[in-house]
């Protein structure tokens, strides 16, 4: 199955770019509320779902024997972008469990986001792993391995109990199983499994309602998903657009993105979870598609907060003399 | 029409992303040699076309006027890594002209390649216009302009003669019209004109071979195009993958990128020329494309070189740590 065309990138009024993709709106019990493109085909969630692989953090009783704060729950499950914030408090959680920056093993690159990554060479200074976006989740597991008494070193490996941990919340909350013919290796170095795209978009709802999943999961999900909301720029950072999702409903939409063109989020209210895939990778289609998605699953209930997010799904771009060339904008009739 | 599937990203030996696109080679007489996707739909060039307008520059004797050397001229149809070097020289190229950089109207970027942004901000400089990728074209614009009498202010408008002359050489080596109806604006300012995909390749096959073209315009887009293929960097930059391209085969194979997706190029030996799109206008998969592309143009006469493109073509995936992830290659067969 070929996927629709979702997102268009336009210059001079004429379609520049085409983005296909798919999406799924999944309720609790896993039923499909809206979705296009083959939502059955097996995506590799990456860092979307950052929440489930979080579980163990809050499961294990890691995170209230460390005391994190709600923010650094929201660390611990952030894409973020490197900023001296959030290196910092990546820092302060692991001087809480007695290691530095050099126990984790996510490796270091320069912050995504072009400003960022300047102001730091501005400095004078290099990245380290405190900026690696990852390290937030890093700094949990090793919190976690610490909990549990195990080694610290190798927490990455895919057979190391960290990693056993985070693959069956994940399993759990996607009903498949995953197994290294599914297996691939994240930019941080730990694995990433590929399920079908509805799976992920029904995980999250599983959270948000509490069906299908033991209560304990749900409450924990539901305690990473509001720390996220609560703490948008802790999850994300200045001017991203997971920070502009959240923002414009707050602590009523979530919206995580991930590598390669995904996004997952939930809106607790709905009892709604979602998921989404350009085929292609491009981030700046998935975010507009994550605005669209949003935007169609509220306009029934909300339709003020709908047209704030048609809106954000709407981008202008422009040259670098600041004029209007074009727009990346949805295909799709809501 | 659905454009084919032409370059994959894996990850743990699954396809994670996807990119569909269409390609033409076509020799001196417009015949279609191979190709792939719908090759008759409009795209905007964008960059991937600075040798067309870059004519008018050797056309109507600026460039010999002023004196500029070949690696000049290969600045003049850059879109230039903004190292150093690139400023230094489209600098110079002012100054002969009796301008600074502030007579250039492209606006300003910081460098694409973090890697020269980052060296730039440690020197705690921020970029002028000199640093635009299009600064090299911008400055045989107003060297064309100067030698004319024209005003040098506004150059980048539609109306203005620079434009004009560039729209005209566009028009006569795509034997289209090219209208308000398919004029965009470029990231530098100027207008950018769609027309079909394969036109393009037909274009850069009329310079090398001189058919269908008069003598003085096959003369000059020679010129340019020796001038590219001699002076390497000056047309791209460190590491960049227009450089590995024409590196690997010295003065016998021309390729140049264009923002959202564009490569078009020639290989003089075999008249011919090339021009693909990637749908969604990704770099990575349209700089994987140009090279199956030249690589399946060399086949049957030099195997050996096309051999060298087929291993361009694929790019190995690292994570932070420097492991193998993934892969960016060809889907179809050669």
């Amino acid at each position: 199955m070929t996927n629709p065309i979702l997102i268009e990138a336009t210059r001079g009024g004429i379609a520049e770019c085409l983005y296909r993709g798919a999406f799924a709106v999944v309720d609790g019990h896993g039923s499909l509320v809206s979705g296009a493109g083959d939502i059955e085909r097996s995506i590799f969630p990456r860092s979307a779902i950052k929440v489930f692989q979080g579980l163990p953090l809050i499961e294990t009783g890691a995170a209230d024997r460390y005391g994190l704060s709600d923010a650094e729950l929201s660390l611990a499950c952030s894409s973020h972008s490197g900023e001296p914030g959030h290196a910092t408090l990546a820092e302060g959680m692991l001087a809480r469990l007695g290691l530095s920056g050099s126990a984790l093993e996510c490796g270091c690159h320069w912050p995504f986001d072009l400003p960022v990554a300047i102001d730091l060479a501005k400095t004078g200074e290099n990245p380290t792993q405190l900026h690696n976006n990852c390290s937030g989740k890093h700094a949990g597991f090793l919190c976690t391995a610490l909990h549990e008494g195990e080694d610290t070193r190798g927490y990455v490996s895919g057979d190391h109990p960290v990693q056993v941990r985070a693959r069956q919340a994940i399993e759990d909350l996607t009903e498949t199983r995953l197994g290294a013919d599914v297996c691939g290796t994240d930019g941080c170095s730990i694995p990433t499994y590929a399920a079908p795209l509805r799976r992920f978009a029904h995980g999250f709802a599983k959270l948000v309602t509490g069906e299908g999943v033991d209560a304990g999961r749900a409450k924990a999900g539901s305690r990473l998903i509001a720390a996220c909301m609560e703490h948008r720029w802790e999850m994300s950072g200045t001017k991203r657009a997971c920070l502009r999702l959240m923002e414009a409903a707050p602590g009523r939409v979530f919206a995580k993105t991930g590598a390669d063109g995904v996004y997952c989020g939930a809106i607790p209210e709905l009892g709604l979870g979602f998921a989404l895939k350009i085929d292609d990778g491009a981030t700046r289609a998935a975010e507009a598609l994550a605005a669209a998605v949003i935007a169609h699953a509220l306009r029934s209930t909300q339709p003020d907060l709908a047209a704030i997010y048609d809106e954000l799904a709407v981008t202008t771009l422009r040259n670098w003399k600041g004029a209007e060339v074009g727009t990346v904008r949805p295909v799709l009739a809501n």
